[in-house]
C-alpha cells in the first residue's frame, strides 16, 4: 500500500539522519584533539596511539575492558608538590587548633616550633618531628570528623607562591591524559604516598577519580562506639601500608588486584610501580612527569628533599623505554590558569 | 507542505513505536520475579522494596548511584562453610603437595596428622596448628603462582558430602539477590574473613563480583625481583587485615571507602558490619542468614566451630530491625542443582 511504503520511506529517511548526525557527532569528537594542552611530540603521540591500540578490537594490543587499569601518582605527578606536599602543609595548617585542644603542646618540640611561624625553623625539622606532627593532626578522631576538617582546609587554604586554592595547581596536561582514558574505557586510580584518606575527601570533584579508586599510604582505623552507643572507626596512629616505593605495588595489589597496563609517575617513589607495570608484558605505558620549568612550576633533581627524580631513574627510564614528559617542552599550559 | 507533514507523522509514529516496544521489554522486566528461588514472605518482600526504593529518585530514600554499595559476607552467607571454611579445605589439601617439596615436614606436626588423613584428629587441630598451616600453604609464592594452584584446586576439588565443586555450593537466592541489586546499580563487595586473594580468584566468575571488589582477609605481599631480575610480588607470612568482626568495617573503610546501604552475613563475625552499615541512616538493610535446614543444607548454632549465630545476635537482630532468614522456610531451593 502507498501509505505504507511511504511511511516506511519516511521512517528510513528518519533513521539515516538520525545515524547521520549521531556519526557526525562522535566523527568530530574522534577528531578533537584529546590533549589540547599538550605540545606536538613523542610523548603526546606515544599516549594517543596506546589509547588507540588498547582499545581497538582489531589490534593485536587489544586490551579487554575489565584490565583498562590506570595508575597515577599524586605529589608532582597530577599536582604540585612544592615547597612541601600538600598533605604536610595541611599537618602545619592543623597544629594551633590542635594546641587549642591540648595547651601542652604549646611548649613541647616539635610542636613549639610549627606555632612559632618560623617558616625556615620549620622546614629544617627532620624527618621523626615531621612523623609526630603527622600522627598528632592525622589521627585521633573519627573518619567522619578527618573528612570535615580536611574538607573545611581544601577548600579555603592557599598555596604559599601561587596564592591559589591547592586543587587549582593540579596539572591541566595530567587531567586530560585522566580524561583521555575513562573515556576509553580505563579505570583511573591513584596510587600514592599520600593518605589514602586524605586524597579521597577531593579526588572525584577535582579530578574524577571515585575514593574507592584512590589507593594511597593508609593508616589503621579501629572500629568502636560513641557514648550514645553509634558505632564508629576512630583512625589510629599505626600504618597498615606505605604506599611508596615497594609499596606501590604492593598496596595495588591490595587494592585493585589487577596489575596496571598504564602508569604514570614522577619520583624514585614510582619507579617500582611502573616496573611493575611493565613486567606484566603486552601492551604497556610507563611515564614519568619532569619538573623542568622554573617558570611556570619548579626545577628539581636528586637534591630535592621531595619528589627526586635521579640520574640513575633517567638511565632506567631511557633503558625501558618510559616516556619522560618535560614540563617545558611537552606542556602548553601547566595550569587551567595558564594562558 | 505534504511531504514534509507526512514524513513527520510517520517519523512521529516510528518513533512512538520504538518507545512502545522499550517500554513493554522494560515493563516485562520489572514484572518478573527477581528472586524466583524465595518463598513469598517478609523477607523477600523486604528484599525488593528495598532496591525498588532505594533506586526510585522520587523516593524520599533514594541513594544515589555511587553510594549503592552492598557488602555480602561469603562463608555461611553466598555458599557452604561446613564441614569446614573451603579456604581451610584448600590448605589442607595442599600439605601434600607441600610436603613433597620440604620433606622434614612428614615428621612435625601439625603437616604428620594431616598427611595422616585420620579426619577426626585433623578437624580436632588447636587454632595454632591450624594457624601454622594457612602460614605455610598460603604464603611463601609469588601472587601468581597462588593463583594458579587456587584455580586448579577451585576446579576440582569437591565437597565430602555433597560431591560436588564447591563452587556448585552457592546459594541460589543469594546468588538472585546480587544480580538483583548489581541490576539496579549497586556495587556488589564482598566482606569476607576468608582470603582476598584466595577469593579473587573465582569471585567473578562464579558471584559476578570482579576481583577489585572482594574485600578480605589481607596478608602482606613484598615487591621482589626473580632471578632473570623480573618483578615479583611474594605472599608472605603478616597479616595486614583480619577481615572479621570488627576488622570487616575496618576493611571496608580501607579498601572501598564508602559506608554500605546493605550488608549480608550469618554469623557474629558479621554483626559489626551490620552495626556499622545501619549507623548510616537514612534506608539500610541488614540481613542474616540462619542455618535452619539440616536436610538440604546444615542447622547449627551457637556451638558450631564456625558461622556461630548466637542468642545474642539474634536479639540484637529483633531489636535493630534487621532481618533473618530461615533457610528452610524463606529459600525455596538452596542450590541451583535442587529441583
Amino acid at each position: 500500500m502507498k501509505s505504507d511504503s511511504a511511511f516506511l520511506s519516511a521512517a528510513r529517511v528518519a533513521t539515516v539522519t538520525l545515524f547521520a548526525f549521531l556519526s557526525s557527532c562522535l566523527q568530530v569528537r574522534a577528531e578533537s584533539d584529546p590533549l589540547p594542552s599538550w605540545n606536538e611530540g613523542a610523548a603526546k603521540t606515544a599516549i594517543i596511539d596506546f589509547v588507540k591500540t588498547t582499545t581497538d578490537p582489531a589490534s593485536p594490543k587489544f586490551v579487554s575492558p575489565e584490565a583498562r587499569i590506570a595508575t597515577f601518582d599524586q605529589d608532582g605527578t597530577t599536582w604540585v608538590e612544592q615547597p612541601m606536599y600538600t598533605q604536610v602543609m595541611y599537618c602545619l595548617d592543623r597544629v594551633p587548633a590542635l594546641a587549642e585542644k591540648k595547651p601542652e603542646l604549646k611548649s613541647i618540640e616539635p610542636f613549639k616550633t610549627v606555632l612559632s611561624g618560623d617558616r625556615e625553623a620549620i622546614a629544617k625539622l627532620p624527618k621523626e618531628d615531621l612523623l609526630k606532627i603527622l600522627a598528632a593532626t592525622l589521627t585521633g578522631m573519627t573518619v567522619d570528623d578527618f573528612n570535615a576538617e580536611v574538607k573545611t582546609w581544601i577548600e579555603t587554604a592557599k598555596h604559599p607562591r601561587f596564592k591559589r586554592l591547592y586543587t587549582d595547581l593540579t596539572y591541566q596536561p595530567m587531567l586530560e591524559v585522566m580524561r583521555l582514558f575513562r573515556d576509553n574505557g580505563y579505570k583511573t586510580y591513584f596510587v600514592t604516598g599520600g593518605g589514602q584518606d586524605f586524597v579521597r575527601v577531593y579526588a572525584e570533584r577535582v579530578y574524577g577519580v571515585p575514593l574507592e579508586q584512590v589507593v594511597g599510604s593508609v593508616g589503621a582505623t579501629e572500629f568502636s562506639h560513641d557514648k550514645d552507643g553509634k558505632p564508629i572507626l576512630i583512625k589510629v596512629p599505626k600504618l597498615l601500608l606505605n604506599d611508596d616505593n615497594a609499596g606501590k605495588p604492593e598496596g595495588i595489589h591490595f587494592v585493585i588486584g589487577r596489575r596496571p597496563v598504564a602508569a604514570f609517575g614522577n619520583s624514585i617513589g614510582d619507579k617500582e610501580m611502573l616496573e611493575y607495570t611493565q613486567a606484566g608484558g603486552g601492551a604497556r605505558l610507563m611515564l614519568l612527569v619532569h619538573h623542568d620549568d622554573a617558570e611556570r612550576e619548579y626545577a628539581y633533581g636528586p637534591d630535592s628533599k621531595v619528589g627526586t627524580f635521579s640520574d640513575a631513574l633517567m638511565d632506567e627510564a631511557k633503558s625501558n623505554g618510559w616516556i619522560v614528559v618535560s614540563m617545558k617542552n611537552d606542556w602548553k599550559r601547566i595550569f587551567a590558569f595558564n594562558p
